[in-house]
């Protein structure tokens, strides 16, 4: 049975939307990359038009009409995955109606001078130079927060945790965070007191993790080059995206067919740009698997796009940083992995690399060492990180913190969490551009995308007995494929925790993700 | 006197429709110089969207009831600025609402896939692939020139011209251009005699230029760095403008704050990127000097910015064209020019240039070469190039020329005006952009930029004697001023006869010119 008029006049509107959406990526993507500075004020104006724009139509009475309609047809909502599109398409509709274009707008142009704000005082390490920007937007926050309403039971910051991680709360959050903290604080006490971190322990045989072969420095081009090579081998379409450079890498989805990576290149340590370009390669093949071109028909003929409906879209965050997660940690950092790229670098990159075997760098990529910035932290902390930021904007909502005493207390967490001294706020709270533009709410999904991954993972390798070989081979496209028909393909179709449930059989726990670091560290300091 | 809430509410309406053109050239710009290309088809989807949305603003009932309340405000209409932005405001709508939505959105749609079409048909060199997306948009122009209506006593291309050049006709322009190929063919003769391009004329002391400067390949990188330190000297302001490389060099302004250049490398001719950043360079600005950014007022806060409002757009693309026809003629292949850059060049770009001195750089950038390339044509035949495609496309807008046609008719007149063989269709008729994305009625305004050019050339030197000291020395901020002053400054105030007529005292005649390349004629010739 054809759709109804109605579910295709829907299913237009929503393109149109997913159209402005990728314009709106377009016009963030190109301010990270290649915008030239005086150009800031006018491309907020832009910015907040488009949003606005966007915020018009999702709102639009002839969509609530549109909605009503195909909900009352029994022939759409007979199909479970129609029913689905409807459920998520109504989801989308109510949060959009609660927030008044005016603060969309505003939300929009203040996080796009904000953002500018934030790049000149992280430059200068200058906290005082983004505190009223950023009061400003927490400020917007709670605006928002208050339009889209508090859960049952719950308190302001749900409502902005929910944009991001559909149905999770902040007492769930805490619940699997706490437990998570103490099992990773055992953890990374066990690494010190072998490697000799922890003062006053009784002197026993000390491991020392040999990490010179991070040191190495290689040419930015030489990384660009040999990320580009393995994002091919990832199975990341380069003809239907991009890698460049930014202060900060993310990952863009504009439309079919055009999905943008970031990382940034540091001369004297490579694993940063190569774990920042296959995190968002993950993320990337993630975007490219999803269902946003027309799927080719019995005929041959590509048949509806679905772009703009949710059943194209990804679940959720925490869903996304699963696969970022995943090939970042699970695969970047496998010895298999090492097997694969070592050759390859001691190919391209010269004679330094000669000394080195693929045990050196799976050693030296897996050590558990307190630090600090986030996006350079390593698997066995780097959840600390995660904590830090959910407990101070969780505060922030609640009003318990002020934006002004955000220095002080995010240096004491980390002197307390992860024992080191914060030397300034570049390398403390203005590290992260989330907040500049608004993102609240944002930073839990990074842990439930840890736990996410590594219940997948243990999932695949049981489907995939022979991966590890694979991956030594440099072979992902398998595995690739597996994601693809798994997780990406499905959109929208599923919530985070069913998805979870249908693909692992178990609903999500911090068990896999644990048996996963203690293996490492065990493989690494005999734990 | 405060400006009127009407006139207020106008220049609002107006700065959205110019966010929308910015981000609009945000997208085409993207196409060109970073987008993946299986991005192509959803990008043409935005594109139309914008377009659209754009189309219905500048065409809206309620910009017209502003428009109209304006024009019966006395108080507006007796300001000569105020009056002349109403004017052109005017223009500008009428021209929109005889433009249907969908014909707009159309044109947007194909352009954008026919540019895509086109870029793999020139790779090919198959105009074949090219000519079913050129045939629709050549119907689409005609039905454009249709809509908006041929001036009396004209012809359907008017139509188009007019759009490029307010006010401009096919057959004043034809009036122009006959004489003007006249002389120029005298002067590309009697080159040719001297060195000895004609055959069965009398043996004479034949002049031979040597070139062999121009053949010392040089790295892209290296003439990036170059372009980027000329742009600095022309005054170009590169913290609100960037440059990057494309198949074909185009300047793109995009909101205040925002010009962007291009240009193309190739190692064994560095003449080519050079000329072609110093001539978008020129357009640049043009575009950094219109009056976008709001004035700053006597009490030193900025004013009202003009954003979106005629007065700080450019009048004509003759206009803009002088501009970049004169940093790129009179300017970059000067003499003095040289004397600057040449040192520069031996410094940078190492001992191959040593044995050459600024006299052969002038000589060997100033030959008279009938060629294959507009954008590579030396100035003594490039008008040449410009009156076959005026040609053709008159032709084709009459009728009396089919698209299927146009290569051999291409390659016939080339052999007539220019006695050369176009060997193929990428060295011909699908050399340039323009037509692909419905460009028509915009070539002529490269010769009408010549002739502007030349004729202000002259009035400049006459007000600044020590002109051509200052380029000696890469002094060219003053030259900046001048035309910021006299030309930039007035956005679309005057019409582009009524400018040069302010500027020069003269209404714009080809003497100017000719005695320009006669002179030049004369130094590198002995002619």
């Amino acid at each position: 049975m054809p759709p109804s008029k109605q579910y295709t006049e829907l299913c237009s509107q929503l393109r149109e939307i997913g159209n402005l959406k990728s314009v709106s990526s377009l016009l963030s993507w190109d301010q990270e990359t290649y915008m030239p500075a005086k150009g800031a004020a006018s491309r907020a104006e832009q910015y907040a038009m488009i949003a606005g724009l966007m915020h018009e139509r999702a709102t639009s009475r002839k969509l609530g009409d549109l909605i009503n309609a195909c909900e009352d047809d029994k022939n759409l909502t007979s199909d479970p995955a129609t029913a689905a599109n409807l459920r998520e398409i109504r989801r989308d509709f109510d949060k959009e109606t609660k927030l008044p274009t005016e603060l969309v707008e505003e939300l929009a142009k203040h996080g796009s001078l904000s953002q500018d704000i934030w790049k000149h005082a992280r430059e200068k390490s200058d906290f005082k130079m983004f505190q009223p920007a950023l009061e400003k937007m927490m400020e917007l926050q709670r605006r928002k927060a208050e339009c889209l309403g508090v859960p049952k039971g719950g308190e302001l910051y749900d409502a902005l945790l929910d944009e991001y991680e559909p149905g999770a709360t902040s007492k769930q959050i805490e619940a699997t965070f706490t437990p998570l903290r103490k099992e990773l604080t055992a953890l990374v006490a066990a690494v010190a007191a072998k490697t000799g971190g922890v003062k006053g322990e009784k002197k026993v045989k000390k491991v020392k993790i040999d990490s010179s072969c991070l040191d190495v420095k290689v040419e930015p081009a030489l990384q660009h080059a040999f990320g580009l090579k393995v994002l091919e081998h990832m199975g990341f379409d380069l003809e239907a995206g991009r890698l460049d450079t930014t202060t900060h890498p993310f990952c863009s989805g504009f439309g079919p067919g055009d999905t943008r990576l970031t990382t940034r290149y540091r001369g004297e340590r490579f694993t940063d740009a190569l774990y920042g370009t296959m995190h968002e390669g993950g993320h990337g093949l993630y975007e490219q698997g999803l269902p946003k071109l027309a799927p080719i028909g019995k005929d041959g003929k590509p048949g509806e796009s679905l772009y703009g409906q949710p059943l194209s879209e990804a679940i959720s965050l925490g869903i996304h940083e699963s696969q970022s997660r995943m090939w970042e940690n699970m695969v970047g950092r496998s010895k298999h992995f090492w097997k694969w790229a070592l050759p390859i670098m001691q190919k391209n990159w010269g004679k330094k690399f000669k000394k080195f075997g693929a045990d050196d760098l799976y050693a030296a990529t897996n050590t558990v060492t307190p630090s600090l910035i986030r996006v350079e932290a390593d698997e066995g902390t780097y959840n600390m990180h995660v904590m830090v930021r959910f407990e101070l904007e969780r505060g922030i909502m609640s009003g318990d913190i002020k934006v002004k005493d955000l220095p002080g207390l995010w240096n004491a967490k980390y002197k307390e969490y992860l024992g080191v001294d914060v030397p300034d706020d570049r390398r403390g709270c203005l590290q992260d551009v989330h907040w500049s533009f608004g993102l609240l709410g944002y930073f839990p999904t990074y842990t439930l995308g840890n736990l996410y991954a590594a219940q997948f993972w243990e999932t695949i390798n049981a489907a995939m007995p022979d991966l590890q070989k694979q991956i030594a081979k440099g072979k992902m496209l398998e595995l690739r494929e597996w994601l693809r028909v798994n997780i990406h393909q499905h959109g929208r179709r599923y919530r985070a925790g069913e998805l979870c449930e249908k693909v692992t059989g178990k609903p999500l726990a911090a068990d896999a993700l644990l048996r996963h670091l203690r293996a490492k560290a065990e493989a690494v300091y005999g734990i």
